[in-house]
């Protein structure tokens, strides 16, 4: 019912998404891909794909900003697997209605502003993401975005870990309502 | 001195890139190098895409608009080339002062509003690319975006190639008069 496709190319390095990983490993009724971990050679499984977002009502979009988007081998699986016909355009309702959530990490918060290096606020690099769910007829739900993740503590982390589990165990509560 | 990364999922359907691609063939001092043909399994020799942006002034990047941002393997592109103490951060000045032009395609100019299909006008996607060029320390120039792609005919898209050649010659030019 809930669908995590996860993107980090080096999940070595990642503290702040195995954090929200680990947060929502027990959340059930949740399927857990890991584009880098299923496709090293980024030759994307298509039908393999469209089936798992077709079992799932919630899309999880979950990996650290990589250049203000989402790394290169989760922008291929847009271009690959989000296709006319079935995502968008005559005949592609497969995503129509079903909820999109962006679980997004990112560094220190004080850069994204005007006179900062990232040069504008981190609210002008989201139209890229949201639009792509949006232009699939998907629900654009309140995006869940860790801040300053490089800095921030492992007790911090953990929270956050919590508080998207408890994101998604709403989600669930109120699909079983309306249900 | 100039260096044209050019990426093309599909260059056979190309249309608009290839028509760019023709206009500034004959550009003297000009390197293109196409992402898809070097890369089709998308494992980038990054020292070689190093040495050619060392060996440039001007840094094309030329594609078409996919999901409202650069191609998969353009992104992978950034994500594995622009690296920090290369590109940035801290001994990271290998591109600092060059110039970057996105030359880009895009579909139909209509359907970027508010209240159309794309939900925002076309400049709301522009951060995540102009960003990533200045993040680096690159100078944005003004881009070249060729709306309206998949409607206009071979004379418009000829004339979009010269005025894009023109850009380009506009450009060595200058770098000529500088020196």
């Amino acid at each position: 019912m809930i669908l995590v496709i996860h993107a980090h190319p080096y999940p070595s390095r990642s503290r702040a998404c195995a954090a929200l990983l680990a947060g929502i490993r027990d959340v059930p009724s949740m399927e857990v891909r890991a584009l880098y971990d299923l496709y090293p050679d980024f030759d994307i499984d298509v039908p393999a794909e469209q089936a798992a977002l077709e079992r799932a009502k919630l899309i999880v979009l979950l990996h650290p900003l990589y250049w203000y988007s989402v790394p290169g081998l989760m922008k291929h699986w847009f271009d690959s697997v989000l296709l006319g016909g079935w995502a968008h355009g005559p005949g592609g309702t497969a995503l129509e209605g079903k909820d999109c959530l962006w679980a997004v990490t990112t560094g220190d918060l004080e850069k994204y502003a005007i006179e900062a290096p990232h040069g504008h606020r981190f609210e002008a690099f989201t139209p890229v993401v949201e639009q792509t769910a949006r232009y699939c007829g998907m629900n654009w739900v309140e995006p869940f975005v860790l801040h300053d993740s490089h800095e921030i503590d492992e007790e911090h982390l953990a929270r956050a870990g919590r508080k998207l589990r408890g994101r998604l165990e709403l989600w669930l509560a109120e699909a079983k309502h309306r249900a």
